[in-house]
């Protein structure tokens, strides 16, 4: 279920086929999950945040797995239900491991943590730190 | 400045001076940021966080560089001025390049994106996604 | 169900009733969601809640469908399920079409991510951007 | 400055100065904070965010200390800079002292580093801890 | 300044410059804000935020100056400094009066406000408020 | 269910038992909820944790009514479902009345709205708040 109809292949419209196609070549897979079965019934939403996605965690200076851990960390972050599960899923197809998972978890808690230490105590960055160019 | 006065090394107690030398000698560098000044206005926040933060920042399953980037992602989503700052400079001390900066920068806010989506969508949890165990 | 017990209309004190039925009667429905059956075991907050959504949501310089989707776009956000799942009835009942939801979404979604981008990179304020009154 | 011009008290209209009264008179200050002079420029918002702060941070179940050690929490917490600034003198105002704010301080770090944990590890609900009515 | 170094027009690769022509003719200005400068360090990042912000804030079936109040809301909400000082200007310039501020302003905290009450109380949501679809 | 497996009691390890008994042991309670159990997949975030969470909530300058409330106000305010069920029932036990739960509520909810309003207006921060020291 979702706010709006999920379009499954079966009744998807060419235009829509086709990024499901890419979807599914791209991740080696054979089935689209929901998230993208939602963003269809608006299809240039559906074309370009796949695009963006695609490009954004294809492996370049840094691996598709310390991507997929940096999306989970960030969705972990953000409470967000669906991404936690998706992208728990997707760092683990790419080669997480659970004792990597529960670093990556312990760095998120403690960034969490310092964030607030560091804002509560309105602490002034340090010159060294600032951005110079 | 800061909300509490920030404790320079000389006028630190000897519980305080213990944290700043063991600060020091883990990270090779020979002063001591504003956050742990502020910190150090009560000694077992002081002490507590650092080993937290030690603990938690030792390579393991997952090395420095990674965990120092995924710190960053992490003060980028949160908007933490001083935690942005001061970890941008951990990161490039623990070798991100300037392209590894722009792909990592691209994953947090393409996650921030999706992540709305998904909630924004009501987006159902599939059933593989789900926790089994 | 919910933290504390929800009070339905007819174990409602006359001051939780004459708070119910101005709700209905603006709302121009003739039963109460759970929202505010919930507050309503704190009277007080139950009262000024209602009011100032009451005022605050009327229409004014923004019209009512403006001010809907600009509060289902935070919600989304925020990942408060309760309220993405109110605000979008909400949002719809005030004329949301299918197509406004989409690109609410778009924007949604586009926000977050450049907000994380602005703050992940340090950028500074153009000076013709700071406020000077 | 503000993105709004501020409106000083002897520019301020009947209506406003009414609210600039009020303010002085429950905080025993003499002067008005920016955050209202900022307000001012929409009377109706300056009027209702007053009356519903002042309703708020009443003394009442919890004393006034309290809720201004929550609010403090809060604003560190979403990392509001200027909130952090005014309710960390608020809160001093109200009795906070240096030991109070660190503890304080320790347990916004602390739970925003579980809330995470929890989050991430998509820790399901215990039984005894559900809503029951 | 920012993170990385900002590159000015006379600087600009013929990839960079053909984005920085477009974002000015499309905005009809005739200089680029500090952001852009930023995310052309990275001229793939550049290229793919400027073409999904020029699609999404596109006319449809919203209109400009409710796609930029919008993302003026979420900025205001994330906490996002630059953001909220460049939408500000975004939205004036699409037509944002000074009484829609004010009210934009008061819903994004009104929903601010009872997405927490709602969470808060662990609300469940009624339902026909639930997707089902 | 989790992530990770969850390790019950009979299940433990020589050193997860000794957190396990040391928690039930602070909290006069028989049973460990569902949040250790999972973080009990990695030893060193169980006892690293509990020992932090441990010396956080202990009682000192605030008490441990005070901590507990606090420790729901920001699980509330960064909408953590886990985190809201079991720090209320936290409270709850350290002595939270459903009068002073409804005031905390209320703080939240003000704090969450002003925290905006604040921002989005671009309030400066009045010289007499700045920290000074």
């Amino acid at each position: 279920m979702s706010t709006v109809p999920m379009i499954e292949y079966a009744d998807a419209s060419p235009e829509v086929r086709a990024v499901y196609d890419d979807i599914m070549a791209t991740r080696k897979v054979d089935w689209i999950n929901n998230f993208w079965k939602a963003l269809a019934h608006h299809p240039p939403t559906l074309r370009r945040t796949w695009e963006s996605v695609k490009e954004v965690m294809a492996p370049g200076a840094l691996d598709v797995l310390t991507k997929e851990m940096v999306y989970l960390a960030i969705s972990a972050s953000n409470q967000c239900g669906y991404c936690i599960a998706s992208h728990t899923a997707g760092a683990r197809r790419a080669g997480m491991t659970d004792a990597m998972f529960a670093e990556l978890m312990a760095v998120v808690g403690m960034a969490n943590e310092t964030n607030r230490l560091a804002s509560g105590h309105q602490v002034e960055i340090d010159e060294v730190f600032r951005p110079r160019r």
